[in-house]
């Protein structure tokens, strides 16, 4: 019923009229993970790069994703194994990779819940953001209004426990292609990228991605990174995830529902019109 | 209308019946915050203790309220200066406060959206809200239905935009004491709290916090720190959450609803009698 994003547990279910009993209940499971870089050879040490709260599962993807969405990977042919613990996962590059330590020390050096985990500089953000989009791609309005009922349709945790995110990836024609649940929208994100990095199906210049909740810088950042054209999330957007998403050519999509939407940047990839 | 945490913007709004038009909108604003430590004697070079990014206003109480619930500040007079610049805070120790920058490098090597910024392991977090929250406090259940309703009449910016979170300090009557907006939960936290720690008024013994979305591990931590006895929420909890809430003594209450909620820890201080 849950999934395994889930764990029971036991409430006071309480009536504010008086009166309560206890009952059980799921809420969704947070754990840390500790990323680390090391190399097979064991000449080189292993290092925590993070460690971020997340649902247990799809820990490899989510430890690569993250690593390639925050511009320390670049392609799967750096990596030479994924080695998943309990709460932890190892990323062995290939011995000939070098990692810049000094550089990452500075870049995970801010920690931020809608935010640029990882960057001591939004100019440094944005740089890496620099790829430009595919441009070719069009998607029908109607399409789009449709895709929280079908994320929805596919989180069977959340329906459990009210308390995961999602990301999912879609096709222009609106078929679903992959779905991550987590505590964190940026961990469901990075969960959905890494996933496609391992299988070296990036850019994903063809998709539409759309989250639940809001958009926040970050989400745009990682969206960019991993070349999706078109972002669309349930939620209101910030401020500088509207800023990057215009900087960076994306289509970015807010306030999602059946009956329409918002866009905030790059409205050329939403094709409008009842008669098509 | 819109508060300083809204910026006007310009929206395709799109019928997904057919159909589109440009209108104006408000979004939440998202901008970073460097917050450095330093002294005022200039013998000491400041540093950055972490970007965040967060909803300028009360710049200078996220700053302490940061340095406060990550065991970074332990009192206020241990604060010579707090000084605040366009976007960064630079917090000026007095001369004879000594700060550990490896165990800070440590500390902020994580990176989270819901989790735990600034921890390399759990057990530090753990050990960290040893502290004994107060037992006396007793809240009726009436209260803290009503909580939701008085944090969204509070809300300026969030009616505007969709996309603030807020955190909210009641008293136990349901009272309120301050309120908090912040495109990240943490930040409004940390502002909420900041402002107590600079006016000496910690911990919150005889206080309600209120926060707008979910529960994650990491607010229940900076609650706990900030010796808050009983924290509601308008979401769902997560595991650790619920988890450090029960380890700590602290009362936490989730989907917290007009007709009712769920407590998961500590349910001691809830009085449910409706002929009280």
């Amino acid at each position: 019923m849950a999934g395994t994003g889930a764990r029971e547990i036991s409430v006071y279910r309480v009536n504010a009229a008086g009166g309560s009993r206890q009952q059980p209940d799921y809420v969704a499971v947070e754990e840390p993970l500790d990323i680390q870089i090391g190399y097979s050879d064991g000449a080189r040490q292993s290092r925590t790069v993070s460690i971020t709260m997340r649902t247990p599962g799809e820990d490899r993807e989510l430890a690569v994703g993250f690593l390639f969405t925050e511009g320390i990977l670049r392609t799967p042919s750096q990596v030479a194994a994924v080695l998943a613990g309990r709460n932890s996962v190892r990323v062995e590059l290939q011995p000939d990779v070098t990692v810049d330590w000094p550089s990452i020390e500075r870049h995970v050096y801010t920690s931020s819940s809608c935010g640029v985990c990882g960057k001591t500089s939004i100019d440094a953000v944005r740089a890496q953001c620099g790829a430009t989009l595919d441009e070719g791609l069009r998607v029908r309005a109607d399409v789009i209004a449709r895709l929280p009922a079908l994320l929805r349709a596919s989180q069977p945790a959340f329906e459990a426990t009210g308390g995961l995110h999602a990301a999912a990836l879609f096709q222009a024609d609106g078929e679903l292609l992959a779905v991550r649940e987590d505590v964190g929208r940026h961990n469901a994100l990075d969960k959905l990228i890494g996933a496609r990095f391992l299988g070296d199906q990036l850019p994903l210049a063809d998709c539409i991605v759309m989250v639940s909740g809001r958009a926040s810088f970050e989400l745009v950042q990682k969206a960019a990174t991993a070349g999706v054209p078109v972002l669309a999330a349930v939620g209101a957007p910030s401020s500088l995830a509207v800023e990057l998403a215009y900087d960076s050519g994306m289509t970015l999509a807010g306030f999602v529902r059946e009956g329409g939407f918002n866009v905030y940047s790059a409205p050329f990839r939403i094709l409008n019109d009842s008669k098509i």
